[in-house]
């Protein structure tokens, strides 16, 4: 086939023209995974000691991380029962959806219906929705800086504007409201608010969270909560939902079995409207939520169906010794950084499992900014760490703490050597 | 609160403006599944009878139909290593997108490689991806009709035009070529087909899928097809894939576990290119596909880890035995129905789980249309059919006959009641 014949497609055509709505790909902000995957790449395939992964937070595949017996046993169950084999009823199985609904009503003063629970492919998928159904023609939402890029990506494919407002290390990383008021116009629609927070390891407090509610409530924004690290706190504070504020503002909590249970992979995650006042219902927003479920796929059925039993009977223990786990890991990153001068935390992570700390490159030689640092990490210490500037934070780093207690160790001694290597010698 | 305060909310008077991209849900087709929502919704909760479902496509729960042990304990197997609870990779884990790489060169004059195998949640995300990745301003698409109105709605979401070409009931529901012609314009960048038939269980001929991709090549359109019911035939044609014909025309294969497998509520299905010239690569189509995958969740890791062995292990038998009963119920079906004067079938089931029959309304007494049948069927006879009207086809009937050969017999008994009480009386 000649080269030339390829201008006979039609389809071809079209793309080569670049004036499609599917451009804005292009356009769309770097996910976590796409970064991840650039600086694996860069990896010396020589180094023969054993990759540590700082870049993103998934503990699954350390044996102290290991899911609780109970949970996997109920999967198992629900395949062997060989009754959920069969396509799902839209928006999930009535049981799984009531059992999400009491799970989150514990920690409000409102109880759930089913109906307020829609399950989704993982936490991803709930965001998709939450944004895809905001993507209103000029519209805008807010998101906080530093962010999570997967937000970026979904927005830019489905044309919504992001504007992000500052969280101010100076205050364990709170919402800083001033900068929230001075974005907004008459197009802007939602604020999203990630507590326990990634990239921060940050907790709000209650008092905080009602503020921002409050301020949404001026606003006249929706809130979108996105609390996929819930009840991962290992500091002072405890973890308080958004959605106990939802008599001032009608919120979103999104939300998964991924990071608590501590398996990404089954991919079983909700959106949750809590929303007293019906306020969202007569907004015909919870329309446009459906109306996204309509056309997407749902997660297996048999998983669906273990989650009354994963939560019914997951045992405390389970919880507790994974957040004595990663309380110890938090404790160890603070305590290793204070001896690498070129890296600064301005905050002990309380929650989630990442942590944000600044770079001072005027004393490391010959490292251009943030991901020129971490490309040559990966490639000559076989790390992986985010750079900062993947979640809008130039010359931060994010580096997750959610590791095998050992294996962090010697991950945070090879980020000291690195950075003794490279040091500018004065 | 007082009603007139939801006029605070700027997301409210964003919806109530109504001008939103997102308001095109609104005039989206209705999907399969909405179809039967609202039928089961008519079912008579008095009528002790067990419900007859004829209008989906799962006979999962039939025991008959039970999913080959191999595949359970593969998924099991994959579950208990603990080895796949994080996260994937995206496009899907290499081990699994070399099994199905292999799966499918085996019908196939190439080998197929790993990379042209993307791995999807179930063949409605495959759909999803192809169609969305085809969604520029003003192009077009070529449907069949009847249709699977999955691909409406996933095309009404996008903004994407869909044009129906005829499939014709007196050559066994072949494409009729002719009309295919007459709808391409300059922005009609590809055409779908569906083999084996759902709605009509036909099954295409080599020489007559070689005329189609003749005719998309002489067009300049891709060709999507749909093999989500592949190898699922009992006539006297065999199977034949559309990427056969890849050296005349690129070809996109979607398909899945869920059918050949009995397993649709397990959501592992595949997008995969046949493209030996290298066209869609030189068009960017797939770097647009890859772009929805960023953002789009993937199946869950260990179901993806069970694939090879879910294809290596399952046993000939298990496809055999499933493919026996089916043919027992589509000549069940074809003798059945002719009892029935008002209800015409023009071609017996060669293949998928379905046919379509034409309804004689002059011989029916009060029945205004498909719809009206179909929802009168549903309360009177605790019956589920879907009404042709949702496939493109008013006054027809698609019915499944994927069931226990002892339902499906009490079903037909069941129609052919209905249709005598509700006979006009010459």
């Amino acid at each position: 086939m000649e080269n030339n014949e390829s201008k006979l497609w039609r389809f071809n055509k079209k793309y080569e023209k670049g004036d499609g709505k599917m451009s804005e790909d292009n356009k769309r902000a770097m996910t976590v995974r796409e970064a991840l995957g650039m600086l694996k790449g860069n990896v010396n395939p020589e180094d023969k000691r054993p990759l540590i992964p700082m870049g993103h937070g998934d503990p699954s595949p350390f044996h102290c991380f290991r899911t609780a017996p109970a949970a996997e046993d109920a999967v198992v169950a629900a395949l062997r029962s060989a009754t959920f084999n069969g396509y799902s009823v839209t928006h999930g199985l009535p049981s799984a959806r009531k059992a999400v609904a009491e799970y989150i009503s514990k920690d409000l003063p409102y109880k759930l219906s089913p109906q307020d629970v829609y399950l989704t492919v993982g936490c991803k998928q709930a965001i998709q929705a939450a944004i895809t159904a905001l993507s209103l023609p000029d519209s805008n939402i807010l998101m906080p800086r530093p962010t999570f890029a997967m937000y970026d990506a979904v927005a830019a494919f489905t044309g919504l504007e992001l504007r992000h407002y500052d969280l101010q290390p100076e205050t364990g990383w709170e919402v800083d409201l001033n900068s929230v008021e001075a974005l907004v116009d008459n197009n802007t629609v939602a604020i999203v608010i990630i507590n326990p927070g990634n990239p921060c390891g940050s907790v709000y407090t209650y008092q905080h969270l009602q503020k921002v509610a409050e301020t949404a409530r001026k606003l006249g924004l929706l809130v979108i909560a996105d609390e996929v690290y819930e009840h991962i706190t290992f500091g002072s504070k405890p973890f308080v939902r958004m959605a106990v504020f939802a008599s001032i503002v009608p919120v979103l909590t999104l939300g998964s079995l991924s990071k608590r249970w501590i398996v990404p992979g089954w991919r079983l995650g909700w959106l949750v409207t809590t929303d007293p006042n019906h306020i969202l219902q007569k907004s015909q927003y919870v329309e446009r939520v459906k109306a996204f479920f309509n056309i997407n796929a749902d997660p297996p059925t048999f998983i669906q169906a273990a989650v009354p039993q994963i939560i019914e009977k997951t045992e405390e223990e389970f919880f507790s010794k994974c957040i004595t786990v990663l309380r110890q890991d938090a404790e160890l990153i603070v305590e290793k950084l204070k001896e690498i001068p070129s890296i600064t935390c301005p905050n002990e992570p309380e929650g989630s499992m990442f942590v944000m700390v600044k770079l001072n490159l005027s004393m490391l030689d010959g490292i251009q900014d943030d991901a020129d640092f971490c490309m040559k990490l990966a490639k000559q210490e076989s790390m992986i760490i985010l750079p900062g500037s993947t979640v809008g934070m130039k010359n931060w780093l994010r580096l997750t703490f959610a590791l095998e207690p050992s294996v962090l160790e010697q991950g945070l001694e090879r980020l000291k050597c690195f950075c003794q290597r490279n040091a500018k010698v004065e």
